[in-house]
């Protein structure tokens, strides 16, 4: 059975406001790692014990489309879910809200990595957590 | 006529590597911004005033390929191309090299919008210097 | 009278830890605007609308001294306090922790500008939210 | 014999500068680690390479008093001096300058640890490039 959505509330931070007094592109995928961490976490699974396990979640691939600006101060809402899975990578999907209305969307997928690097399987446990074995 | 693809150097900095000792995803669109603001400034035009100009150029997609991870002090080259440009977006493409061998890619689109975050039209000096007018 | 400690609890996100495992120095700066912002929303106010009333609390000053290690994904508890406030200037203090053992202490010492960077009195209503009018 | 005062440039990033405009208090550790970093650099030795030797050198204490702000697409100065230098400990004075004029000034105490977090001596190749052995 698959995860349902999980939800996490983010204050902007001072120093992610430019001088346009919006949050910069590259705030989202900080964001969206805290997503997915989170997300982990509320299965009941430590991302910082999985790579302690030498199974690293790395991303290959990252999208990102932006509605409208979110800004300095804002309680965003990121919505995080999973779009597919197998052992060989994560697709999650991620939605930012500003009192429910949608501001960006992001995707990435996750290929999983020895420490070293090599391609590995994505570990059973993680995979259970998932829904998906 | 198009611009040629403008190169720079980027050298990264210690905390841009993660405990994985990879450069973060989230600073590759910081290194975007910066191959379009250079390559722009190497056709003699300076973002920062066309921002004062009320021409702001923000994100409204941006989309990453990692194919290799980059390290620590490793000294990077980015290509910057343009795609396509018109009155309303210029799509980007960026290629990260280091000793010729490609570590990522991304692209962006970006919209034009006066510094109230209207809609507006390039301006027709931006588009002179991108070669499309 | 004087305004007691404020605690807020700061999630390690995974970027901000260095390839040493370590939270990178220059997150500091950022978890002490985070500790006088949120210090500040606690006694009602909030710091976007001191901007918006032209009251900029730049920081003029900023010490800071490490004990031990922060790493990635800790639960950090940061304790932030006012040593001084006049109306020229407020000092913070700020201790960081995690599982009550003192990992980092900070000070800054801030002024108040308009937005075009000129020094001004910090506003009354400030002044009483820290009990000092 | 003391090294002499190392000089770099470094543009001001886009993200960099706040919604006030200026370049945000935490960028300037990261400002100030370039310049150490290169500064050895010019002496011959990577930095990456002694942390490869097992000696990390992490910030004990960072101090930072700013006069007037940088801002967006600056291209500033960082003068980076060695105030004081031991086995146990190097302490980096840090001048950043926009047209010879002063905006900020920096120091910080580095100690040397292995990557375990062990106090150790600085070793002798580096001291001998500072200028001390």
């Amino acid at each position: 059975m698959a995860l349902s959505p999980h939800r996490m509330s983010i204050r902007v931070r001072y120093p992610e406001a430019d001088r346009l007094g919006q949050v910069n592109s590259s705030c989202y995928p900080v964001y969206m790692e805290m997503g997915r961490t989170e997300m982990l976490r509320a299965t009941g699974m430590s991302y910082r014990e999985l790579e302690s396990d030498d199974c690293c979640l790395v991303v290959a691939k990252l999208h990102l489309t932006f509605h409208k600006p979110a800004r300095y101060d804002d309680e965003l809402v990121l919505e995080t879910s999973i779009d597919r899975a197998t052992s060989a990578r994560i697709d999650h999907h991620y939605r930012f809200y500003r009192d429910e209305v949608l501001l960006a969307e992001g995707r990435t997928t996750l290929a999983c990595v020895t420490r070293r690097g090599e391609l590995r399987r994505m570990p059973e446990a993680l995979l259970e957590r998932l829904g998906l074995a």
